[in-house]
């Protein structure tokens, strides 16, 4: 059970570091002040290491999509019904969503797989999400979703995600994982009401009360996660496997790699957060990671948009240190 | 005298507010939780409005450098000498400058100008940085800079600088035109210590107070600005005039538009200001212009190459609303 999983964790690929050195040196001796795009030069120096070269380029970014329902979508909390999901499920399919949109114009790729769509988790007020052969099953497909885009030629992952009554998983996540009353990570999501927002609060605290025993993160993401948070997090750890950077998008994608991160420290090591969500969770969950995103947008849309708004900001910084020479390169010409 | 920039400013062109309208409702209407992009719905509206067209993309994005020498690099101001700024123009003109990259990872179109590689200004601290005669000369090639990018297609304006020296007319041009102390506006620029931190203050005061009685912002501009600052300024007002939006870098660029501003107000409301930078004075301009950037990266190393990195969002921003249904759209089909 969750064996998958677990074996995902248990032997984490490492961060190649003469890789990541040598991308540092080259950037510390570009031809630009000292300094000057740090920054940048540290994603460039990130994207090295992970991906085991010198020369990083995005070249085909792509984005995975993984959409689910929610038994908790039940009490209310979200603005919108669930078979919206479905509706916004088919957009993405057929090219008209706004991930679409970004993704085209980020030159990236994208796939969609559904986890759960018309077939909600259980109500994590009262019972458990996901059995333990429905987790294993969403973990396979996250594993195969992961290995055909990579297989494709993937060279950085965006994961995104569509679920209505995500946000309330998301928040559950973290009160359960992290700690803290349930209205300190409880957001508006796609707009709900204060009534609306009282509702996710309580859904959030007796989904967490419940849960109060479990101590094994996987469990725990069981017991409180979504569908497509187990994708997300499943298939955040085969990309490290593979050897593919990862960019996390706002509150649910960063949240459902959250259980990754308290089941095994550094798991998220090869992972960048593309933005800081409007959604105020968010900005918390970063700061307890230790990450700093890149970008800061007040987005709240998810499906991955605010990670593929980072994506050409990932590809400059490797372009600033690929293809700009050295002093030494330029000035011994 | 000077005409050619007075004109630029006499007669504004507005925005196509049918336009902005018409892009403001298609993206509250959009296939996703209203305000969820807001702040990007809001640059496409900018972007749709100065262009005058409902359906705002960025196809043809262009980088304009200009290149200068400083009078003032006599002061000490700067770590690196002079004849940097020629080393680094031919670095752009063989297309081997992070510009360079950044406009390629962009798509965009790169064109340099030398305005006074070479040929510094005048030491700001005791004489005019420009003549009438060569602030003329240079607003021409602005124009013509602006003029054959927007006729090869331009759809969207960076504007990039090179100059040793710059960001201590940059400090000395906001000091003068906002007011306070000039420690107030004078950064490390590329990288000075603590001495020459004194120095580049010293500079600032000693320039400011000798145009302590000049009130006419374009004659502030010729008596203290820089030759890339005024080819920045003139370029940015004829873009204007062409419809096309200009995205500001940093400190170097966007001090060089405030002469625009402060001759005008409203003058710099095609602008987007791209990035904050690193340099403290650029924040305290960004807010005195009452503007507010897309990225905040820590950048410093001007070249456009902040503003270059906003060009994908801009993009992006532009496609969320054109490329994307509206629900009535997509539920109607």
């Amino acid at each position: 059970m969750t064996d998958l999983i677990r074996s995902l964790l248990d032997d984490l690929t490492s961060v190649d570091a003469a890789s990541a050195d040598a991308v540092r040196e080259r950037a510390s001796q570009t031809l630009r002040p000292a300094g000057a795009l740090r920054r940048l030069d540290d994603v460039a120096v990130h994207n090295a290491g992970w991906k085991a070269t010198t020369t990083p380029s995005i070249d085909h970014p792509a984005v995975v999509v993984f959409a689910g329902d929610h038994g908790v979508a039940a009490a209310g909390v979200s603005n919108y019904p669930s078979d919206v999901t479905a509706a916004m499920l088919a957009a993405v399919r057929a090219g008209k969503a706004t991930i679409n949109a970004f993704a085209r114009s980020a030159g990236a790729t994208l796939d969609v797989h559904d986890v759960g769509v018309g077939e909600p988790t259980g109500d994590i007020r009262t019972e458990a999400a996901l059995t333990p052969e429905r987790l294993d099953g969403i973990a396979q497909v996250a594993v195969d979703a992961v290995d055909s885009t990579v297989d494709a030629g993937a060279d950085l992952l965006v994961l995104g995600e569509l679920g209505i009554g995500n946000t309330t998983i998301s928040a559950a996540l973290c009160a359960a994982l992290i700690g803290g009353d349930a209205d300190r990570w409880v957001g508006r999501g796609t707009g709900v009401d204060d009534d609306g927002l009282g509702r996710k609060c309580d859904a959030v605290a007796q989904a967490v009360a419940r849960v109060a025993a479990v101590s094994d993160p996987i469990e725990v993401m069981r017991e409180i996660g979504g569908a497509e948070h187990a994708a997300m997090a499943v298939a955040c750890m085969r990309a490290r496997q593979r050897r593919v950077p990862v960019v996390l998008d706002g509150y649910v994608a960063t949240s459902a790699v959250l259980p990754m991160h308290a089941a095994a420290p550094g798991a998220l090591d090869h992972c960048i957060v593309g933005h800081v969500s409007a959604e105020p969770g968010h900005r918390l969950l970063i700061e307890h990671l230790g990450m700093r995103p890149l970008l800061d947008l007040d987005l709240r849309l998810g499906e991955g948009t605010g990670a593929m708004a980072a994506v050409p900001v990932i590809r400059m910084a490797c372009a600033g240190v690929v293809e700009v020479p050295t002093f030494a390169e330029w000035f011994g010409e």
